[in-house]
């Protein structure tokens, strides 16, 4: 027999584990059942400290994760990690990438690390991340970290729904990653070059304070100076650092006010995301009915995407009262 | 004073390059007043073969676009490029390829070539661009081509609105990116292997058989082969082989009734981009005043992100009838 959300919000509450895996799960399938649940938990989350991680496959970011928790928890921090993995559909890197990790940090009930899966839709994703989140910062966890690989704008969206962000870099990845790597330099609150340990680091690191000055300059001036940090996830060296500049955004992100504007654009990101994925979800529901009829049309050249979207947005209203 | 739009259209519909011009940029800034002129548009689109060419950068793969138009128009047919092109804010890549691609091919006006730029959001650069195809197939152009950068779900929908997708690699482009291009291997109808003059151009060609046939014993057989073609847009060599590969595939579309499902797919996706650009440009329009008031009682914890979505669909159902 299924719990019973009410019950299963409780004891999510309670930071049970359990509990929390199961509402994950659910939250994760996007059943409508789930709703009223995370509308229950959504009032008792905003108390942790939101950090997204995200850099490129290869950079060693797993690793630099596993390790931050580490130090959030020998903190005495409760510690739990997302991780958006779109993988390729070969590899099932984001299963095995649960297990190893899962398999070092398990025992302990006060770090919390889950894989999200990427069935097809980005957009998707990036309502079950969020809705991730809520549910772990209600369940009491004290820092919630999102790692995402830094592709795309899904991806830099959902990574943006964080309070901190912070940008991983290596060396020895290539040009083309650099080049990649270039969209998501502007929302970097903290840089860290990872592999520090490698004899061709001091380079990457000094390119990397190279493009953040051109985008400086690019930009105008804004008086932000973002820090470059190293680390080695191998060694540990430089964690205690970047732990130490992620507190300090924090504390920087309540003295100046901006906290209040970062949580104003994360509530505005919440409420678009969730209003399109009801679309597609009301959209999906119809394949056999109007929303076929309003596609022929449009096949037929009777009437243009503009003119059908406003209908199947009234479609979608009147779903609502009907 | 500006052109009237159904003027405008007129002008478009003959095939007048300034009026086309003109045309593209106000569906690009995505103005309310340029609806009812697309909405004529689109009435007389549906006549062209859209090609969509992804394909990450370095794989020389503007060059080889820049070839198969000119192969196209040697074949007496009208040929237009939109090339979607998200470059770093360094790089500004796009309208230096603009610049460089247009000196080549200006002088005939059976060419036209278009860079859409990426102001921030790629869900609104998939509408645009989509929009975009509408106005040069109704102005007349037999094949257009969308050429974007294959990375992201964004990027791939806008490749996915093409009859079909040319996926392009190239010997010599790392690791990483073989694993990033995992992603586009099954929407790929046609594969080539560009810069076939490079000695290593085997290996990436024997390399991405067997990546495609991992990929279809995985998925399950579908008895669809894929193509693998190999060309160099410096030398011209393949270019006449994938201009024929690609025309084929049109004809086995038509062969197979393949081609009514596809536009069905794309007609369907055009619906879902042009309600989240609805939802989009209402909730900015709305920003001083009833969307605000719900993102504030988000952030207060006083209504969760589905329940303020669902008003927030009402809110702009009423903007409708208002």
């Amino acid at each position: 027999m299924p719990v019973p959300s009410s019950d299963l919000v409780d004891r999510v509450l309670t930071g049970e584990t359990a509990a929390i895996a199961r509402l994950l799960s659910r939250a994760e399938r996007g059943d409508a059942e789930v709703y009223p649940a995370l509308g229950a938990i959504f009032r008792h989350a905003g108390r942790a400290h939101v950090v997204g991680i995200t850099g490129v496959s290869g950079s060693g970011k797993s690793s630099l994760v596993t390790r931050l928790a580490r130090a959030g928890r020998d903190g005495g921090r409760k510690v739990a990690v997302v991780a958006v993995d779109p993988s390729s559909p070969f590899s099932g890197g984001s299963i095995l990438g649960d297990r190893i990790r899962m398999n070092e940090l398990a025992a302990d009930p006060g770090i919390f690390i889950r894989s999200m899966a990427t069935h097809g839709s980005l957009g998707g994703l990036a309502r079950s991340t969020l809705d991730a989140v809520d549910i772990l910062d209600s369940a009491g966890f004290d820092l919630v970290m999102i790692e995402t690989v830094g592709v795309g704008q899904d991806e830099i969206d959902i990574v943006q729904a964080a309070h901190s962000v912070v940008v991983v870099s290596a060396p020895g990845l290539g040009d083309d990653i650099q080049a990649i790597k270039a969209g998501i330099l502007e929302i970097a609150d903290i840089h860290v070059v990872n592999k520090s340990d490698r004899s061709d680091a001091h380079k990457t690191i000094a390119d990397l304070k190279a493009m953040i000055t051109m985008g400086a300059q690019a930009a105008g001036a804004t008086g932000r100076k973002v820090p470059v940090l190293a680390s080695s996830a191998i060694s540990g060296e430089g964690i205690d650092e970047l732990v130490a500049a992620i507190d300090s955004h924090l504390g920087a992100l309540q003295r100046t006010g901006e906290l209040a504007a970062r949580r104003r654009r994360i509530a505005e990101q919440r409420l678009l995301k969730s209003a399109e994925q009801i679309l597609r979800a009301s959209f999906d529901r119809r394949r056999d009915g109007r929303t076929t009829e309003l596609v022929e049309r449009m096949m037929r050249g009777e009437i243009d995407p503009h003119t059908a979207a406003r209908k199947l947005l009234k479609l979608i209203d009147q779903e609502k009262q009907g």
